[in-house]
């Protein structure tokens, strides 16, 4: 099923991929295997993405300074080929979940090392060009057994129909899977006769778990974008969707996400009109620019709303604020409150949560001046208390998205962070795991 | 019972009194009635902290932008009677729960000056010298009916022994009353056979709750104290207490403590060696300092122990932080933590949430620097885990309060942060309010 809604994808000018994941671009192989990491032998935690040639890559990585050997690791392997840690190229992505390798010290960096050479091994291509991540418990060893029959058998698996196998198996807690492929077509962009795709999978429920950890996505692309391009890009889309989603306030030790393009889409000896390579200023970079976006954003709306015990996706859209950082640390803080969240999950209009939130935020206003609708109801108008229809509210609260809309009337910014309800489920899940 | 531990008591050198509150000090007369804010006719909900004469005054109030009418109120009262709204004189101190007037308005303002009016009527002083307060529900007028009858109830019912039903009067869903006093001898002080006190109240569970608003305290002294310099006693205090307290990073929109001091303790005959008042600098001052600290600190305590829903209070430690705001900000990360709250409900010593919140708090550290124990067992050292008896955390975790010192390796900067955990019952009382 879509997790674009068809309004965007037809209002960005691009088109929904059905079932469409990672691997739907040109040029990019995926599975998801068994390999050991868990006991549960029908549950895959080994997934591997393939680009046939050199890809360009760019990566984003937690800001947790409990960073994990993985997101060290990648770094490095990055930098060996471009001086950033932020790009370069690549072939292979691989990826555990089962184990974080997190708080693992040396120990951890040459499990990545290892890693990143038997995956070479088996594609045959350079231990270099191997990315890592890993997701699961923090503080254990990561077992290297699981990777030694793991790896083979994923690299056999590697299939252009992989892309849901290896959804699969980046999942921890996740309920379910989350991938989305969307399409552009390039005619108008200077490509004629040429069609672009984006695909892309993610993981994340709570951000860190019963010590899980974390969110992590692979997006990959046929189009043709050079590394450090393609770095501009991904930390845009990253900043306006995934660093838009708090489950619980809490940032993990492994977060990450890749971007891979192979720009495969274009066939290397057609002549077009401009440069093969999108390059900002054109139509084609603006487009792919913001195609990718909405991928970023279904992926990590996939995600609050798959957050831990949350029966409902909250989208806090805050508007009027005097500038950009005002709007986000506004909606933040009121995304993050346990009392608006507890609150959806109780099914009740409790504006006076949010506006202490909101006053409490950082954020510049006069309470005079702030407007607060929660699902259309406008609930508080220049500050006080509006009467509304108790019975009316509850209905709506029957929605699976509950908007809260908060004007501060201090200037122009908006934006919108994406979170969840909490629930007893949350507490049950993270307070009752080992008892 | 006391809430101060007597060890405290003695390494400061004061004295706890058995019984004693907010109207231990010379000079000050308090009441709690039923006035009606409540339905419940046995739940008093009028507090009433009358100085005999005219007191030094001052207060802290909250910095979120919704702040309620009473608190806007105060300031403009202390203003009035010495051009700052921290500090001033005043008679009298009126607090109701039940109804926060909150997002009131200019209406809200009007309310709170009636209030004075009454109260200065009923107990004989200028309105000026009437300090108010409120608690509960936010975003709903506040009702003038009660104060009528109330007020003249409380007034009389004014007795130094009322400070147990005051301290009743402001609960909400505070399960206990909190409320404390402490004495300390001024021989050595320069003030030969002369004994200080001070007393306290507070009540505070939820930051905000199912509506409410929220941490209110008063605490009195017999001390002669200049009002700028209660000011600075009593900034200096809440910053190592009330505002040292977590339950769920929630800022109420009505927070506020006062300070009265009524100077009684001192005969006005006696010739003193030292001046009369309290002057930063003295021996005298010194001693008050580190007693009024205590005092809030165990009111401060006693909040987090009753946070809603909590079964146990939460100690965190940092130390070895750069600065002080490292430290605090570090500590409060890890407090605020949903993830490591719910560990504690869960008896889960998973110091891997609790290095996550160290890593993402903003302080500066090296993660190969840092050390963590929970309850007294070593669980992390130089960022990487270490084995130890799990049947002995489980055992450990049966103490109503839980420690956890985190070692930053990066400093000399130490603090602690009061919270609670984070259970069902949480979720309960703030997500089940109205279903």
């Amino acid at each position: 099923m879509s997790i674009i809604e068809d309004s965007y994808a037809s209002k960005f000018g691009f088109e929904f991929i059905e079932d469409g994941g990672v691997s739907a671009p040109l040029g990019i192989l995926a599975s998801g295997v068994h390999a050991g990491f868990r006991k549960n032998t029908s549950k895959q935690d080994l997934a591997l993405v393939v680009s046939e040639d050199i890809a360009s890559a760019a990566a984003t990585f937690t800001q947790n300074i409990f960073c994990a050997a993985p997101v060290r690791f990648s770094k490095e392997q990055l930098a060996s080929t471009s001086g950033s840690p932020s790009y370069g190229s690549c072939r292979a992505v691989v990826i555990n979940s089962g184990n974080a390798n997190a708080a693992t010290g040396e120990a951890g960096l040459a499990a990545c090392s290892e890693e990143a050479q038997l995956v070479a091994s088996a594609i045959g291509c350079d231990a270099h060009d191997v990315l890592v991540a890993s997701t699961g418990v923090i503080g254990v060893q990561l077992p290297m057994e699981p990777f030694k029959d793991g790896v083979k058998t994923a690299s056999e698996a590697l299939s252009p129909d992989g892309g849901h196998d290896a959804a699969l198996a980046i999942m921890t807690t996740d309920t379910v899977p989350k991938e989305c492929a969307v399409k552009f077509d390039g005619t108008e962009l200077g490509y004629p006769g040429t069609v672009f795709t984006i695909g892309g999978m993610a993981k994340g429920s709570g951000m860190i778990m019963p010590n899980m950890a974390t969110m992590i996505s692979v997006i990959t692309t046929d189009a043709p974008i050079k590394p450090n391009v393609a770095y501009r890009l991904l930390k845009k889309a990253v900043d306006g969707s995934f660093n838009k989603v708090t489950v619980d306030s809490d940032t993990s030790t492994n977060d990450t996400c890749f971007l891979l393009a192979t720009g495969k889409a274009v066939k290397k000896d057609t002549e077009f009109p401009e440069a093969q390579q999108f390059e900002p200023g054109t139509k084609a970079y603006d487009a792919f620019a913001r195609a990718l976006e909405q991928v970023c954003v279904a992926l990590a709306r996939a995600m609050a709303k798959d957050g831990e015990g949350a029966t409902r996706l909250l989208n806090v859209f805050v508007k009027g604020a005097k500038d950009a950082h005002d709007a986000d640390i506004a909606a933040r803080t009121v995304a993050n409150s346990p009392l608006v969240k507890t609150a959806i999950a109780g099914r009740d209009a409790n504006w006076g949560r949010i506006a202490a939130a909101l006053g409490r935020s950082g954020a510049s206003f006069s309470q005079e001046d702030v407007n607060i609708d929660i699902l259309g109801i406008p609930v508080c108008r220049e500050g006080l208390a509006l009467d509304f229809d108790e019975d009316e509210a509850l209905r709506r609260f029957e929605s699976p998205e509950i908007d809260i809309v908060c004007d501060l009337g201090a200037g122009d910014s908006s934006t919108c962070v994406w979170s969840c309800d909490l629930t007893h489920d949350y507490i049950s899940i993270n307070g009752d795991y080992r008892t």
